[in-house]
């Protein structure tokens, strides 16, 4: 058994309690008055950066949340890996489908339960330990390496790309690992090939200058509620297609090769039903579920409100409606075509009556795609080949991790995503949890991959 | 100088100080935890009553609010008049738009603020101190008169039916005056002769068991707020019509006279617009905005609510959304046809991969008309004439009071509106107010309405 081994296996509780501690903490990055608690975050895994003899460990402010970077380059004339993941966490509402408090981490059948618990502190503390391991045990790490851990993935990375540019210098390296993603499953590995980009826009509609009693007024005025529901509606046809002109503008088409790529992963549509609970499932005609979460742009709803949600009746006419909508974008949609899309869009299809405001999210991410038979795929192929006994699927994801993107362009590395959350962890959802078996499985992973990466 | 208007005037700073203590009881009928307040303003106004010298007090408990009933029957061989008002009130919310807290009357400029200050708790007290100002200053009322108070008028008065079926022989009369309702303006009175009836739902719509990454599975499955909005907006055609199969089944055709006689009622729709800083007015193609606000029925949304609704983004897939409707409804519209009229249509229109809870709120009211030539308006117009100097108009409401064709079926008696709120007083929305000025010429008004229908 390797060195580096034993100190894992000796070291597991006393690991698992700090997943604990740094679970505590509550860096939703997207609620203002959480930015304390991100910062805590922030301050927590340099400490414990530094507690595993990384070195060079800074915090960098940003106009956001920070960033903490951290390096260890002693192994001359050897590749420098640079290790990517974020401390900071979804919004935890609706908190009343929790069956534990999303910040007070509980351990139930070997899953740890707590807003974060996959996505993405189990998933990003994995490659400290392991450093840890390697170097308590030796004195050297196989390879050189940068980390950089950031606070502000859940709402985009809106510092990110500023932060990137003016500290190229401490970025450079020859590929990126990013600890933030999947496995295909307990006896699965798998290897993302490309993630979608996003893009956003909330849609304010407002009616009268107050709310209106429905009796008096309904009828002889524009409901909002009415209006903003027409305008969504417009948005889609029956079939699930975007409606929206020129969404679908920049978008590669599907080849071939790309459709038997995605159709060589298994897909059991009715486990996958039961496992949502629906009876149905819908999306763009023509393509495949996979095919649609994975390489199709999409146009979602997050949110929606106005007018009178509490118990019983109130026979209101609301003054005011107002949605949320995000995009995932696939290559090579640009986030600010697609906004001006779908503002048009929103314009052109408002009925009489009510003011259209639109307010554009800041953070936007373009779409990233790595070549599947590019060589930074094959040690990493190796290491989880070994580790589970079976080739790893080459997948795809809907979800947008903006910096790959940003990492191709700004220092002309492919990102190796190099994780060990499962796709049913509830990640953004209540009750996320994060496996304690793929946390030990992740540090043992880790440690072969630097150790094949020399 | 009448004595009665000399007792008036020496207690009228008694009587505003009597409506701000009533107006401070939070008695909103739609909140379950404030069942207790519904009770306390029963108990306080049967204590007033009492106070007034009114007879056989009682508050009568009820499956939900309470009723309070009393009366002074010593007018022999004269008729008998049923007074109706209800001292609940709509909810408050949302309570951040009003300029002081809704439940501690300011008073400003000669209007008292607060909510049910107009609707109807203002407007339901003038009787009382009428009645008890022509006991306290001769010893008798020149007609009998019977009160009929409820706690449940703002949640569509679910449990009066039946309380009006059991105790028909304290109510019989002949003809009921109610206090809750309007003047069509400071210097014009007016005279309704109908108002709508109301029914009204829920729509549930679930699409998968928990919220879900809209990366992950957007695209995949259905968003219930798209499906929600899809609904919706198929309800509803450009030109304003609803489109729900057999909506306008029952309802009697405008005749010429009725259009006249709205049409005689005056309209200014620039000041309507701008007093609600609207751009446009929308409503059913081929009707004025008065014939939709009175004699057209309609569906409006009241409220709607699914995924993310907190600051900044969420890229969340929501598993739910929720909107609740409620039609007003003409003559001889069935709030039981209408609904199962557009449950069907809901069902119908849903998308697949959602599944549809329809929630049927408990109450609802037919619509009601009175003839304009009917004889009990008479005494009432003669009245309203000689203190406004000018002859009321004839107009309908948009609004419900299901009490009115309640009576005209269980009673066989007609109801005339006698009630001095205005149109701009806010009701059901934040900031509402009650003139002091309406406040003193109803109650002079109700003593020589009484005097003159003897």
């Amino acid at each position: 058994m390797a060195e580096w081994q034993r100190y894992l296996d000796e070291n597991q509780a006393r690991f698992q309690a700090e997943l604990l501690e740094f679970l505590r903490i509550p860096s939703v990055s997207a609620l203002p008055d959480r930015a304390g608690d991100v910062e805590h975050a922030a301050v927590w895994v340099a400490d414990r950066m530094r507690a595993a003899g990384i070195e060079h460990v800074e915090i960098f402010p940003t106009a956001g949340h920070p960033v903490v970077c951290g390096d260890w380059r002693h192994a001359s004339g050897k590749p420098t890996i640079l290790i990517y993941g974020h401390f900071d966490t979804q919004p935890a509402d609706p908190v009343e489908l929790w069956d534990s408090p999303p910040f007070q981490p509980v351990v139930k059948e070997g899953r740890v339960y707590a807003r974060g618990s996959t996505d993405d502190k189990g998933n990003m503390l994995i490659p400290i330990l392991s450093v840890e391991a390697l170097l308590k045990t030796g004195s050297a790490l196989p390879v050189n390496v940068r980390f950089i851990f950031e606070g502000q993935e859940e709402i985009g990375s809106p510092q990110i790309p500023a932060f990137v540019a003016a500290h190229r210098d401490r970025l450079l390296c020859d590929v990126v690992v990013s600890a933030d993603g999947s496995q295909w499953g307990e006896d699965q590995p798998a290897l993302w090939v490309g993630c979608k980009g996003l893009c956003g826009l909330q849609i304010d509609v407002q009616g009268a200058a107050a709310d209106l009693h429905s009796g008096t007024y309904g009828g002889a005025v524009q409901n909002p509620i009415h209006a903003l529901a027409q305008i969504l509606a417009s948005m889609r046809d029956p079939r699930g297609r975007i409606c929206v002109n020129g969404f679908y503008n920049d978008v590669i088409p599907l080849t071939d090769a790309d459709r038997e790529s995605i159709a060589a992963v298994p897909f059991d549509e009715s486990a996958y039903k039961k496992d949502l609970d629906v009876d149905d499932l819908f999306g763009e005609a023509g393509y495949s579920p996979l095919e649609r979460a994975w390489a199709r742009p999409t146009l979602e709803v997050n949110g929606i409100w106005g007018g009178f949600q509490g118990d019983g009746v109130k026979t209101v006419l609301p003054s005011s409606a107002h949605a949320k909508i995000t995009c995932r974008l696939v290559a090579e949609q640009i986030p600010d075509r697609v906004l001006d899309a779908v503002e048009a869009h929103v314009r052109e299809h408002a009925p009489p009556g009510v003011r259209i405001v639109i307010q554009r999210f800041p953070a936007s991410a373009r779409p990233y795609r790595m070549p599947v038979d590019h060589p930074d795929n094959r040690i990493p192929h190796g290491v989880l080949t070994e580790m589970y006994g079976k080739e790893p699927y080459y997948i795809r994801t809907g979800g947008t991790v903006p910096v790959y993107r940003l990492f191709l362009d700004e220092l002309g590395v492919y990102t190796v995503t190099f994780a060990f959350g499962l796709e049913d962890e509830r990640l953004h959802a209540p009750n996320e949890f994060f496996r304690l078996s793929s946390f030990q499985r992740g540090q043992r992973a880790y440690c072969r991959l630097l150790e094949e990466w020399s």
